[in-house]
């Protein structure tokens, strides 16, 4: 620029233009011109008004001219560039995460995250919760998803485990009288590693004394509604939505339904059957949705649907669609079966109009209605209809207190072995235990699970039951949660709670695909951690202090 | 009572006298008499005011005559008494550690620790901190303390490490571009448990770009004189004091005063040798302390502090004393050796008037120092001198940068491998590394270390001169910090931090003698919790999954 050096100043803050004249201060002009991307400098200058200002930034509308100007440190030019839109690929920025940082989305990120977690330390402790800390060395207990644990050196063989939660100690803690806990606390899970999942988490862990299930959702919508209120600057005046399992899985195929469109999913299965069709009449389950306005979609588009569902994941046979023409005809992939009539009783089972397409799924009814779920998504993402922006929370309830696991052929706890049964329900206990609702409740936003919690079983007969029906003997249980039931015989409040995924949170409001956004220094999807190059080996003085060895690899 | 119940009603709110009369409620009465120690209940009733009142709790004033009574949850007898003054011994208590929390004091430790969180976090907050959290499972590095590890299912004989701290994130922070870190975080150290030591422990951890030492000693200043007005109602107008390490070890024996009181050690050397005692010709050093007012100490008394300085923890190898009678005379265990005159230089040295009692131990430097530091806080507890509800906060400057090591013949960083030498003292590095003084600091209060950190280094090569004089090889380094290195290379801000240990600050202001009294559920010395009988042998399963063997015990 002739005698004039411009400068790019980045900090925390944003970005600030400084200038320098060469006619003013030739040493500074000399020394501007020397800088290079990312070099860490002290300035002084007069702040004045700019002449070509920048509407996008904060500062734009400034410059300032340079009086002092010191290099405190050099870079080496980075790997990628630091800006919004970077041309650095995930695993470089993984690699040189400080670096990724610095950008300035990655910076609002997590100062999004702090601004949450004060927000809702500010809420929880105005109302009287107080935050304890539990510990992270604690015991092993194979119920639930793999442990971490950690070698003791000096008790030889024997192991330490990471909390997968703080879930029995808060239960302790109301034992012991405190009765309103939070706690935002990393959890750890030794899963085989999915896309999006991370081993070590971010947890808001709560639980209240005395209180039924009702206290709890008041309690933590408010907390959720000051969120959304200071974070999003959204007033949810209303309570929030509030459905069953049974309602969510019938009308949704899932248990964390995204309410930001309707297209609901229709049981279709009285009217579809008996005519002669033989992969429906074989069925035990046909259901449909209604994507509305898309009765033109091409063989080609129809085609991709199809695919979709069919993929391993999704796992459904075919699909059978039915274009509702403009013109009031039926046009179906199916029509050798049905007349227009049949086809006319699905459309209004399905509400469906003119210009609107039905597709329609049939099978087993659980793998049905998830490949419907799936199916819908795929078809609100088409439609424009889960924009990042809006913001559908809902509470999921009555959530069944047991699962039945086929391979194994035993119950597991659909929640976890805590959970109380609801009092209505608890003759089923012998006769009919699949059928037992729990005090099991989710909380969901845009068809993500972000919170679950229940209330508590606190009786330790009861407790004993809940275990001899999950197949612990009672050793097993005795050795693993004996500490719990003779805790629960010291007189045990009646209590429950919830724990939110902070990670998710975050990164839900913060509009992002992915929690490792939200997070400073994420693992990838193996587990590692690309830039300290974490895990690694250890020395041989190190693995025998703690008296282990590592097994040969098997071939 | 004749015809009255009186029910004492405990919850995390404090007692209230819960009343039943036979005549107005026949039923409440027979049950109200059924109730035993520790039931959980529910009542309703009205408040009336109390008759013979109580004015040591808050509610002492009035009781509640009952109209509803409601047995939620019966206990067994707990195993000792849930109150202030409890009759169960410490294991037992650490057992049912859920039914120690219920007792006053604890309860009111932890929501002082929760108050104190809250508060530390709201002040950085509003000054700009952003809390971040960093990871749990990283790298394991041989220097320092032990790692506790974790050995990686997915990777074969590969492990993650539990962070001793956050440092290395933390300055991985400062090159991101956070120029205002704070995090309050576990951290773990597997060491060889000493007394009132936990293998986990919560450190606020704080970090700062673009500052000199006077800026964090500034900030944090700040914090805790916050933290000590909210908490304790102290208001410190004036800077905290400040001592130099040489300061601090000539005149209170160790790197963390108790400047609660006077009685500072004196070096006596130059007065007290050449008087034909042995001992003392031959020691390297001589010093001595005033006991005031303890001139009439018997025999037994002089004896039993004789005793206190030879345990072998303390080693000193006798004690000399010298009695400035009321009358003006000194009466002293060596008169053989020296005069009056001799003796009465020594009292002046020390300002001894009549009525004091001068205590005086010789040897090598070092370790008559650290002796004459036990024997002034211990004659500082004989005198009352050691009030624990009087605070004495100061910080300690200037330590030394390298520590030798005799045995390993090697030096060791005094703070950690990231702390700069100061700019004058930069000249010493090749030519007498052990005199250079680090931009390293202490917060002490009552002698106790609460808080240190440093100003680091930013500067790649600097960082590597300093892991050469502690020798590590350049490969060493490379594996360990490399990443480290690496990340100063573009463009490292000047920065600089520092760690408070949350479980002494929170005990020291509690005014409680163990850390294990602010922590929900602490280990043993033996780094066990007993509660849940942890760390504990896992399953051959688990073991063969982590592709890890237990070591035979060695014989």
């Amino acid at each position: 620029m002739g005698g004039m050096v411009f400068i790019d100043l980045r900090d925390r803050y944003g970005v600030t233009q400084l200038v320098v004249d060469e006619n003013t201060n030739k040493d500074i002009f000399a020394l501007a011109n020397d800088l290079g991307r990312e070099f860490v400098i002290q300035a002084k200058g007069t702040v004045i008004e700019r002449s070509s200002k920048n509407a996008n930034i904060a500062t734009g509308d400034i410059e300032i001219n340079l009086t002092e100007l010191n290099i405190l440190n050099k870079a080496e030019v980075p790997p990628f560039t630091i800006q919004a839109d970077t041309d650095g690929g995930e695993e470089l920025r993984m690699q040189y995460r400080y670096l990724d940082l610095r950008r300035e989305p990655l910076q609002n990120n997590l100062i999004l995250r702090h601004r949450m977690a004060k927000l809702i330390r500010d809420y929880l402790d105005n109302k009287g919760f107080i935050e304890v800390e539990t510990p992270y060395l604690i015991k092993s207990t194979p119920e639930g998803a793999r442990d971490f644990v950690v070698p003791s050196r000096i008790h030889h063989g024997e192991f330490y485990a990471l909390p997968q939660s703080p879930q029995v100690f808060k239960q302790l803690l109301m034992v012991g009288g405190f009765d309103k806990y939070f706690q935002i606390v990393k959890c750890f899970r030794d899963e085989d590693f999915r896309s999006d999942r991370q081993p070590e988490f971010t947890q808001i862990d709560c639980e209240m004394s005395f209180v039924e299930q009702e206290d709890i959702l008041k309690t933590f919508e408010g907390m959720m509604k000051y969120v959304l209120l200071k974070i999003k600057g959204l007033d949810f005046p209303d309570p929030f939505p509030r459905m069953t399992y049974a309602q969510s899985m019938e009308e949704y195929g899932n248990d964390k339904p995204d309410i930001r469109f309707g297209m609901k999913i229709k049981n279709l299965s009285h009217i579809a059957k008996g005519k002669g069709f033989v992969v429906f009449d074989g069925s035990e389950y046909i259901g449909g949705i209604c994507a509305e306005g898309c009765s033109e979609y091409t063989r080609k588009q129809t085609d991709e649907l199809t695919n979709f569902v069919k993929k391993p994941q999704i796992g459904a046979k075919g699909l059978v669609y039915v274009k509702y023409e403009k013109d009031g005809s039926l046009k179906s992939s199916v029509d050798k079966f049905y007349s227009q009539e049949d086809l006319k009783k699905w459309a209004d089972e399905l509400k469906a109009k003119p210009g609107d397409l039905l597709l329609i799924l049939s099978g087993d009814k659980e793998h049905t209605q998830n490949a419907l779920s799936e199916l819908r998504l795929e078809m609100g993402n088409q439609l424009g209809l889960r924009d990042k922006q809006i913001f559908a929370p809902l509470w999921v309830v009555d959530f069944p207190l047991l699962e039945w696991d086929e391979k194994s052929n035993r119950f597991f706890a659909k929640h976890h072995p805590f959970t109380s049964p609801k009092k209505e329900d608890i003759g089923l206990l012998d006769s009919n235990p699949k059928d037992i609702r729990a005090n099991a409740y989710d909380f969901v936003i845009n068809g993500t699970e972000i919170g679950g919690g229940s209330i508590r079983i606190y009786d330790s007969a009861l407790q004993r039951k809940m275990f001899e029906l999950l197949n612990f003997t009672e050793e097993e249980a005795n050795s693993q949660f004996g500490f719990l039931m003779n805790a629960f015989k010291f007189g045990a409040p009646p209590h429950g709670g919830i724990a939110f995924g902070f990670d998710r949170l975050t990164s839900i409001l913060n509009g992002t695909d992915s929690i490792r956004d939200v997070i400073a220094f994420p693992k990838n999807n193996a587990g590692r951690d690309i830039m300290i190059d974490s895990p690694s080996t250890i020395s041989k003085d190190q693995l025998n202090e703690l008296n282990i060895l590592v097994a040969e690899k098997k071939k």
